[in-house]
């Protein structure tokens, strides 16, 4: 389902590759994006972007890299590239840049602090 | 982004082109799903059932037709058949049975009747 | 992005959930789709039925087991459960019915004798 | 289906939108993209961008709006904006860079000649 009629997988795919990375990112950081929401704490993304180099085809396993590219008081920029597991490629590399919001009053508010600590050890 | 590498169109995505004629139905009765969320209402799916005749392909144009096949105390089923607008072969077709329900509890509740009134027309 | 704004997982997205459990169970058996596409084989679905017992939220884990529910010569019908991985409970059931084909000719063909044999241990 | 659990419209879907405009843009110019793949030709994308000033919600009415960026020998650079119908508030905006390609070799071709000339009148 991830692949179109160019027996490719589909660009738009590629964001929803990141994000399963960040998921799994936190959830191995022991957070949880369920309690986050519970305090009224909402990431929305302000820029998405992909530069393809090779595309991934049909039943390629692909690994996904994720670093802390850039950590500031209300907004994270997080860099991914993903590879051909087996041909270790790149196929395809870009980043997310969410803020922290209050999900209430959607303004931005600052990282909580527990996440900011346990994210430096991953910033570039 | 329809389509997959047999490059016809993904099994899944049919049962979005049924929930989109179903928004694009009650738009035209004049409702909007906004404003139910707003009540409290909530619309869960409790069955979904599709059965595949003809293959969709890229940049086919499909047509998809809706009939209330049942309208019950708190629930209702629509069938949907979908066409290849061109051809006009079947392609497929299928039901959503949806209940009506409280957001907040999730039980299930009585159809509001000012959408009972608007869909009974369209029931066979 | 599984999630839809009654904040609970899409209804369409099981069948997702039920082909990524297919991917990975022929994954397993040791068998690839890519190869079956060079081969010319493809599996089109001709039936694909959900019902659904309780919602999935943003961050649950889901645990979805696969039977083979019946096969035939030229078609297979695979029974798909989810479950929480929590509470363990039910979240939905449904099946899914796929024939054998010929990409060229688009007909059916007997199910390949290597994925008769594999596929035996597993039918209920 | 295009909303998530936070309410808004998942930010991969714009992308999925932007797309939606390039086809019906192309076919308001009289193309069809299955013709382009009968000829062979392919149209990868290689830079997707988007970025985000204001939540799109359930049952809002969005309107694409395309421009041809810029028009280069063998690719093709569109830029997007998103408005909410309603409010005419600018909710996202972006661009794809995608190249022309023969699906055989994978390499890049000129952009067709009567292609050219049809996205002539949209550049900037």
């Amino acid at each position: 389902m991830d692949t179109d009629a160019a027996q490719v997988v589909h660009f738009s795919n590629y964001f929803r590759f990141f994000e399963r990375a960040e998921e799994e990112f936190y959830s191995r950081l022991g957070f949880n994006f369920g309690e986050f929401a519970k305090k009224g704490l909402w990431f929305p993304r302000v820029e998405a972007v992909c530069r393809y180099r090779k595309p991934a085809r049909f039943n390629d396993l692909v690994e996904v890299e994720l670093v802390v590219e850039e950590l500031r008081e209300k907004s994270v920029k997080y860099g991914f590239r993903v590879f051909n597991n087996e041909s270790k490629d790149l196929l395809a590399e870009g980043y997310l840049v969410a803020v922290v919001a209050d999900r209430q009053s959607g303004k931005a508010v600052a990282i909580p602090k527990d996440i900011v600590e346990k994210l430096k050890p991953f910033c570039k």
